[in-house]
């Protein structure tokens, strides 16, 4: 596929044309992938876009996250659009999906540089969709998030981010790295602190320096305990009303790694202590509900660490299926 | 075994004999299997009569659940038959194990007829007792089903089904395969689609068409979202309010896969957002309790999938347990 | 893709179309899948035709072996077509990918009436091609040759096997599984057990009645020890001596249950005690090299029981590129 | 490490020295292994101290839990020092690892023995510190709390338990198992059954034998579901009420085992139907803060049966470190 | 089973009974569990006499080694009794299964007093017969080795074993554990280190020290690289040869760790460059068929750590269906 | 450990300390920690050296042989130092671990510029000392050899390499990645494509064009088969004398990729057909005899995908102390 779009989204093809007259009801009959043929102003409609990012040698521990967008095309099949308990028909959307940001062996920062184009590109040119990206280490975020501010130099940006982790390293150790994304969208001037909205936080996962750092920068966190006792739904609810009174355009950060180990095995940085399945899945629904809400990505699960039955690949599509059914309740 | 009742109840042996006068206390103690030699008269009243039914070659992706009814057996030693949550002793009932239904390799209708076959040769020889499937796929539970139908022809019967699908896929795809029990029991007209009641539908794994068969039919469904703000508890004894004003005797089935993946790695059916342990075994427990429940099944749960301590096989087999409690507290 | 060639070809779609002028180096590259919209009489001179065969349901024990289709499919990315061991490139000759035969879920007589129909077809067309059919279970063996003699009944046909098991039991048992395609086509008169030769019998792995069977109807069989002593490919080629002076076509069988189970973890069926690696493939080379083999099945290969890294589906698709640098070299 | 305090202790070398001036932000950084050539005065100002006990060749079942101390310490890396939710740095108090009980390979009773010797050593030694015993199975349980008898035999001691069993079997059958620790405990003389507290039992994993001699000797208990109903937190707290009226110190062990088999794929005892880790973390953080609380054991984890991320051992270790801060916390 | 033959071979129970008439077909079918019932003369002139020992607490690694004889017994079903290389059927022999030595959870020196007193037993009773001693750790080789010298005091035993290590370690510093067999039959007299033949040796796996103490002895050893020189089948015979001038009786032990690790995955020490499975099975047949080998064992084989497919457990029972093929074939 | 080698040589502490006068018995009380407090000149006397090199972030595929470096470290314990096959002991000569080149996160320029410098530290100041290297992904390898031509200007170096691949990409692709190695070599002029000989190609794993390169710069290299054929032994030897007629220096380079995937599930890179493990530990034994052979590296062993007894870890160990065998027979 030599996408009109940008030169650096790489070919990817795809198994599926959609039989003429053909009513989709699995999921990989509905995504379409974008094709060199498309008319490129007809595409612009799509209400949802979807673009692989598979980069994870940036990650501080061996990571095979780079699979993901892979694996998560795959498990497509094993989806049906309906969801049944909001009785809504995701088919009823247009979705794109516009393969993969090419990536580089041994050059991390070359990598790092395509996803901003990339980004940049898909902005530009899906003005009014909502850009899915499936990751991928953390990393990718920073770079997502700077795509995106290119694009639309204009708007303020705010991140509700789901996480186990602050991701606020200092990026002069080891450069941007998975743990670092925020810190890095702060110190590039790209967002203020208190633009930024983490969920999840708990347990012996983060040094009190990075908290330190949090509080001097103005992140608003709220940790797993205290949100479980207002309502993860109620938490989240609360957090867009204030992003919201703040910025134009509200980016959705789902790093697996807020899960609780037991219900992601794929996930090597997922902690005891976590989030439920349910927990997760009542906060992506609200978050996609949002109108402000206009990109998103999945990071840091790792399909080669998965169990055999493949629950963690499941449960990261069910994620992204669930912030595609709250953008199409709003 | 050449079991007096149905020669089409193959020969299963076991390992056991209960030694003079002692008290069983693990389950493969009390559950005494059933023998040529016995007084068919005596063996009627047993109050609760198990028996395997190791089909899946009828399931639509490769499945091995046809080793659960050995794997079910193997797990018994690993349980007492003392439940301390209740303070209830299993043992003072009386329970038979009736052996395998024969299958055949190649030849999927006679498989089917052979488990009619032993239904009915059930139903009408243990008239008053519990008769529990150990399946198999979900295939299964419309033959159960039309043999107790056959063997009480007067009594009109309801459904309490705990799943993740309806199970009403059009048998003309592909005959009566794992999809299509719940169909096929409204179009061979043995159930009204309004007796049935499926508690735990959630997410995108029904099409929009199965979901108007359903409602065009008149069947009951609860997602597990409803269901679970209701109270799992709550919601089945309601739904047993409703189906015993309206039914003689009521089919509890459970397909493993109403189950979160984290909870049930060996029942690759399993998605993310499921229920979890807890919730099934509550539903289970209150389901047993109403007198008019009269036979259940398990289905759907492939041994050959899950991980190496066993959990789902473990689950399977508690989830039996529980029903036999709830039995005992009528 | 709707296959000009036999409606009973089922639509598979494939990822890949070769961009113009470019050399193919991988074997997802090479292999074409076939289009509706190809032409006909040109599509006859493929040197290689590739059919999957996925069916599992006929197998004794549970088996996923009907997942082989696919995951060899994937497993082609892995390997180039350049042999460097006999320094020939296959991509010189065509190779085309017709699909997979369509399969029903419930009724196996009519899945092997599809194999019996789609293999008449295939080499009806693809008349001087080698057919590769990938299955799936031992049962297909079966239902290949008898559409390849209802394709060419004039000739006379043999078979080389590369087996564990001599899969002559008897179908009045369990019908036509996968223990029984050897005496399935003695039986159906479309072979003579003389015109056989098994390579890989040992061990405790078959009954006495059977090998008194084998006698009887003359089946030809070299114990693994024996052709271990004379040597792998001398013993193969001797077999395919004798066996071309009778017949005219040599169908090669592979089960991979003839390894060595510590190479092939994901052959439910293989044993302690097997083939290695090297002498199958030594085996597979010597045959392939013979004129008058012109049709090859490999089976009994379960994806889903292989090991993390898939040494067993890489395996198989070694053998089947092993057998086509076989026929470059001829 | 030649310990000075009992030679019993065995020499356990550690990886890490704190290089000067620099601040722990792990775990392995803060806990402190002990030396020889350490100031004795000094080292009994330690706050925690741990010590690992290698046993397992007395349990029932074929164990592996004598590899959890070894996997317990290299997990450590993988937490911070600094607990988010309390905010509370862990590396404010001191914390010392002195090494391994010495085991024998074949002699259980000198085992047995030196668990207690250790105990009563370590006991005199740290008068003050929080004692952390890192099990091994459960019979160690017996052993530590008869070591720390003999160190302060004018103690009344106390046992607050999270156990799926009443380990209260009998140990004529087959001496001092896992099985048996506290009617070892009441046997002995050491405590009253009317001093232990269990929380968590549930199901069908004790017999009705041993819950009468639980009642006879007024053993506490309270069923998983009634703890449920209550919360967690507030049943330990009410548990730890009452036995802190009657005694001067608890002794809190946590069988691992309490926990659903979902969350402890690596206990093989747990079972379906256990507690959630949540649930498990918060009555830990409950005990710990109980001023009473003065030694604690985490028992029956088997590392070699843990699914690849590590599920249960970071579960375990999450738990010690969750005591810790409540103890920080009184 | 309450055995005639001496109180501490434990009750097992089998799940099998041969149907009147039935040639068998299958291991499980051919080898008969004694019975209490059973004429005790009759009795005496089986063949091969089946005797697990599962004691694995007395391993220096933690070790499930006491679940093979379940495993084994399990893995019957899976072989034939037909040999199809030798063309002989081991059902013409009459086979016992006499169950397993009773083991005590707590007191090692016990269970091995309970296995030479069951050793005893079993080769006073069948005196002509061959006992195959299922382990179970290396340990009970010399328990089973001295129970044999006390029912035939007369005898001059020899040993020839298959293993990476010489099992010569010091007792004194963790008593007889499967690292001393051999040492403990030397130093209780009961054999010579001149009447021992080691076949296997290889690698990092013995100490310096551990050689010169079997230099000392006269122990004889042929590493593998001399055995595989001159081949194995030829080194057995030459040992055999030197072993029969000088003893009445030869016991062989089969250390499956002898094994390279990729075949025996469930063997935790076998290693890297160990024997193949097809060299084994000839150095165990030409034992087999040796006259004065009269009694054996197959130790070391860990079922719980075997990959899925059982590759280990299935060799094991290859093992000991050789051995007994060698034994048909005197 | 501050180095006062080469600062790049990062810290790795080490947990052993010999205890006085004690000989080392396993590998680990043998290879000693270099530590600043040791004397240089006396350092410099050490036979073996031993330097990890933890980076696979250039590989290809993701890949966690990062990871090997430490689990080959704590592999030690496993094995003695005495070798019983040659009846050496390795303990007389002297090895050093002088720990890990360090690694940035995101810099893979960087982690390869460190790799130099370290190849040149160590070169320069253990001028006669054999310097073994633990990656790591093949890349590795020219950055070594690029150390090693720095630190010895003067010396013609050549290359024995064990592969199932010629790593002979273009680096204009992707950089210096794990499929380039011996191309970066030869295009930098470190070394002629004339002094290298790889052992062990075969299959279906390198392009036509990669062999085209190899032949235009006069690689020399052995299929498996026609090693085979020749003996392992054999071929190696001849090489060597070949290579040591041309060059000062060879240095050894073993991806273990060269294996059959059977024998590494741990390698993914390994295929079907590959080396068995006797065949690469002669070779590597052969290897190691040579007096010109003064470097060594392994690679490309990922034991995050290791099997549960990590025979894969234990090979990669098995391979090193081969080689230092084979130096001690020098």
């Amino acid at each position: 596929m030599k996408s009109f779009l940008y030169p650096k989204i790489n070919s990817h093809s795809f198994t599926w044309v959609r039989p003429e007259g053909r009513i989709p009801e699995k999921v990989h009959e509905w995504i379409q992938p974008i094709d060199s043929a498309a008319d490129p102003e007809k595409s612009k409609e799509a209400e949802i876009v979807v673009v692989g990012v598979p980069l994870s040698r940036s990650s501080i521990s061996a990571s095979g996250a780079s699979e993901f967008p892979d694996a998560f095309r795959r498990a497509w099949k094993g989806f049906t659009t309906y969801n049944l308990d909001e009785d809504v028909d995701l088919a009823e959307m247009t979705a794109l999906d516009v393969g993969d940001v090419p990536m580089h062996v041994t050059d991390i920062p070359r990598c790092h540089e395509n996803i901003i184009e990339a980004s940049t590109a898909l902005h530009s040119h899906f003005v009014n969709s909502k850009v899915c990206a499936i990751g991928g280490d953390h990393s990718i975020t920073a770079m997502m998030v700077k795509g995106l501010k290119k694009a639309k130099p204009e708007e303020r940006i705010g991140i509700l981010q789901f996480d186990t982790h602050f991701d606020l390293r200092d990026m002069s150790d080891n450069g941007p790295s998975n743990g670092t994304p925020m810190r890095n969208l702060i110190e590039s001037g790209v967002l203020n602190g208190t633009d930024m909205y983490n969920i999840g936080l708990h347990g012996f996962f983060n040094t009190k320096e990075l908290k330190q750092y949090a509080d001097e920068k103005g992140v608003n966190y709220i940790t797993l305990g205290r949100a479980r006792k207002k309502g993860i739904e109620e938490t989240v609810l609360q957090c867009l009303e204030e992003l919201s009174a703040k910025v134009d355009t509200i980016y959705l950060t789902v790093d697996m790694d807020v899960l609780d180990i037991a219900y992601a095995p794929g996930v090597p940085a997922s902690t005891p202590g976590g989030m439920t399945t349910a927990e997760l899945l009542d906060g992506v629904l609200a978050a996609g509900r949002h109108p402000k809400v206009k990109a998103m990505d999945i990071v840091c699960l790792d399909p080669l660490k998965d169990t055999a039955v493949q629950p963690t690949v499941k449960l990261g599509t069910h994620v992204f299926l669930t912030f595609v059914t709250g953008v199409m309740l709003r």
